[in-house]
C-alpha cells in the first residue's frame, strides 16, 4: 500500500458530536443564541476536526508550495517564469507579503521548492524539486502518474511532520507564474465547467493574453482529456508540482486531524483534487477568503464551502490563509473563555 | 461656542495626498498592482485620515455606550431591561464576547453607563448617567434636545481622553436593550427609508413581536415628526442616550485624526448622526462588518461604506469593530513592513 493509498484511508470523518456539544456550550454563552453567526459555525467545524468541545489555541503554520509550469511559454502571465524563484528568495528575507501577514497572525511560514525553473538551493527552503517546472500541457501531459503520486506523497510527508512537531492550525499557500492556468485547467475537469467560464486574469493580464489563456485551457484539455472520475489523471495531465503537493498536505492534514485554512483560487483547486481522492477530507477545510478569480466560485460551490471573507485579493502565497486565522483564533476563544449567562447571572431568553 | 460646535468644526478633511503617496508605496511591493485589494484600500484610508503614508501601528480601544430605552416597554427586545446592566457588570468581569475578542486583539474596554435602568455604580464603568434610560419614545420625545447634546459632549470628551492617552484606533460599540429599535427610528428618519424595511429581529424575535417593533416605530415617527435636516431633534425625539454618545465618540475621534471601526447596525445609526452634524467625519469611519440586521444595509448606502467582512453577525457590543482591528493591522504593516520589487530583485511586470 502507497503512502498515498494510506493517507486516504487514514482519514476519517470528523467528529459531530463534538460539533453539536460546542454548539450546546455556545448557546449557553452571554450573547444571543446564534448572534455571533459565522464564528459560532466557524467554531463548530474546528471543533468536529479536533474531536473536542473544548480546543486548545493551536500552533499555526503555513505551507507555501512554489514551482513553475510550461504553460507559461503560452504567454499566460504578466510575468517572467524567474519571478517564481525570485519570490522564493524574498520569502525567505521575510519581506513578502505572506511573511509579512504570517508574522501578524504568529504562523511559522515552511517554503517549498517543488520545481522553479531556477533552482533556489538555499537551505531555508525545503527541497521538494519534481524538475525544473512542468511540461507544457498545451503540447502533453504536465507530468507523469508517477510524478504526481510524489509531489502528493511530499505534500502528505511534509503534513505529517507538522502535525508531529504539533501544528494543529495549517494554511495552504502557492506560488508559480502561470499556476492559475493549471487551476482553470484542474477546475474545468473536476466540476465540469468550460475553460471560458473559470479562467481569469490571474496576476493581472490584458484582454489578448486572457483570450491567450483560454486557448491554452482548452487545448490542453482537448489533447489530454483528463479523466474527471480520476483526480491523479487530472493533476498529472494538466496540473503543477505545487498544485499536486497541496492537493498532499491537504491530506496529511486531514490524517492528522489538523483543519486546513485554504486560500484562493491554486489551493482551491488542490482541494478539489484531494477531496476528489479522499471526499472525508472536505470538512477538513476551512475556505478563508473569496478570490477574484472566476474560477474559484466554481471550486466553492463543488467543494460547498463558503468564504469566510471578501477582500477582493488575488495574490495568493497564503495570504488569505493566514488573515483567516486571526477568525479561527477568535472563535476558539469564544468557545474557551466566554462566560456562560448562568455564571454570569445575566438573564437568558432563549432567544 | 459648545463643545459639539468647535468638535463639528474641528474635523478637517482627510489627507487625500498622503492617501496617494500610501497607493505608490504599494505599488512598488512584491505584489502584483492592487493584489492585496481592499487591505490596499484600507492602508489608504489610513493614511488619509493619519495623514502620513507610514503610519505606526496605533495603540487601540474600544468604546462600550450602554443605556437603555422606553421603548422596551412596547415589548420590542426578547430580552428584560435589566439585562443592559447585567451585561454592563458581565463587561466589567471580562467574560463577555467584546472581552474575549478585544482581548485577542489587544484593545483596551473602555465601558460607559449612560443611562441603564438599574444603575451599575461600579468603579470600573465610567458614569454617564443621563437618567433610567430614555422616555419611550412611542408617547413622546426619547430625550430634551439638552440631554441629546449632553450625550454627545460626553463621547466627545471621551474621545479627547483616549486621543491624549495616545489611542490612534478606536473601536465602537454599543449595550442597550431596545436600541435596535432606536436606530431603525434614525435610520428610517436620516435615509428616508420606511420603518419596515429598515426594522429588523434585533437579538432574535419571532414575527408578532417584529410587527409590535415596526408600528412602534411607526408611530414613533408619526407623533414625534424629527426633522430629517436636523439629526440632533433625530436623536433627541427617537434616539438613545448611548446612540448619541456614540455619534459623539465619532466626532471627538474624527476632530482628533483617529480612525473609527464601526461595528453594526447601532453604530451606523450613531454614525449616520454624527456624519449629518458633521459631513467631513465620514471619512474618519471604516465599516467593519455587514450585520444581519436589515436596516444595517440603508446605513451603509447612505454612508457610502462598503463592510470589510460579512459573518452574520448581530451581537453589538463592539465585536466586529475590534475583530476589523486585525484587518487595520495588516493594512498597515503591508504599508510599513513589505518589501519592493526593486529591494527584493524581482521582476516587475507593472501589471
Amino acid at each position: 500500500m502507497t503512502l498515498l493509498d494510506q493517507t486516504r484511508a487514514a482519514v476519517t470523518p470528523v467528529d459531530r458530536a463534538a460539533a453539536a456539544r460546542a454548539q450546546d456550550r455556545l448557546d449557553r454563552k452571554t450573547t444571543p443564541r446564534g448572534s455571533l453567526g459565522r464564528l459560532e459555525e466557524l467554531a463548530c467545524r474546528l471543533a468536529a476536526v479536533y474531536g473536542t468541545a473544548d480546543p486548545l489555541l493551536p500552533a499555526r503554520a503555513v505551507v507555501v508550495m512554489a514551482a513553475d509550469h510550461g504553460v507559461a511559454e503560452e504567454g499566460v502571465s504578466a510575468y517572467p517564469q524567474e519571478v517564481t524563484a525570485q519570490m522564493v528568495k524574498n520569502f525567505l528575507t521575510g519581506g513578502a507579503a505572506i511573511n509579512v501577514l504570517a508574522r501578524q497572525q504568529g504562523a511559522r511560514v515552511v517554503v517549498v521548492d517543488m520545481g522553479t525553473k531556477c533552482p533556489v538551493a538555499l537551505p531555508q527552503v525545503r527541497d521538494g524539486r519534481l524538475g525544473p517546472g512542468t511540461a507544457n500541457f498545451v503540447l502533453g501531459p504536465a507530468m507523469s502518474r508517477e510524478t504526481a503520486v510524489r509531489a502528493l506523497e511530499i505534500g502528505i510527508g511534509l503534513a505529517g511532520e507538522l502535525a508531529a512537531e504539533g501544528v494543529g492550525l495549517l494554511g495552504v499557500g502557492d506560488m508559480g507564474i502561470g499556476n492559475t492556468t493549471a487551476s482553470s485547467a484542474i477546475t474545468a475537469v473536476l466540476t465540469g465547467q468550460t475553460a471560458a467560464r473559470v479562467t481569469g486574469r490571474g496576476t493581472g493580464i490584458d484582454e489578448g493574453r486572457l483570450r491567450r489563456k483560454v486557448d491554452a485551457v482548452e487545448r490542453a484539455l482537448r489533447l489530454n482529456r483528463p479523466d474527471p472520475a480520476d483526480p491523479l489523471d487530472v493533476l498529472a495531465k494538466v496540473g503543477g508540482f505545487e498544485i499536486a503537493s497541496l492537493a498532499g498536505v491537504i491530506l496529511g492534514a486531514a490524517a492528522h486531524r489538523v483543519p486546513v485554512l485554504l486560500d484562493g483560487f491554486i489551493t482551491g483547486a488542490a482541494a478539489l483534487a484531494a477531496v476528489g481522492l479522499c471526499p472525508a477530507a472536505r470538512d477538513y477545510l476551512v475556505a478563508s477568503h473569496r478570490s477574484v478569480e472566476p474560477g474559484h466560485e466554481a471550486v466553492l460551490a463543488h467543494l460547498g464551502l463558503r468564504p469566510l471573507f471578501d477582500l477582493d485579493l488575488r495574490l495568493g502565497e497564503g495570504t488569505g490563509a493566514v488573515l483567516a486565522m486571526n477568525l479561527a483564533e477568535a472563535a476558539l476563544r469564544i468557545l474557551r473563555e466566554m462566560t456562560t449567562f448562568e455564571a454570569a447571572g445575566v438573564t437568558d431568553a432563549g432567544a
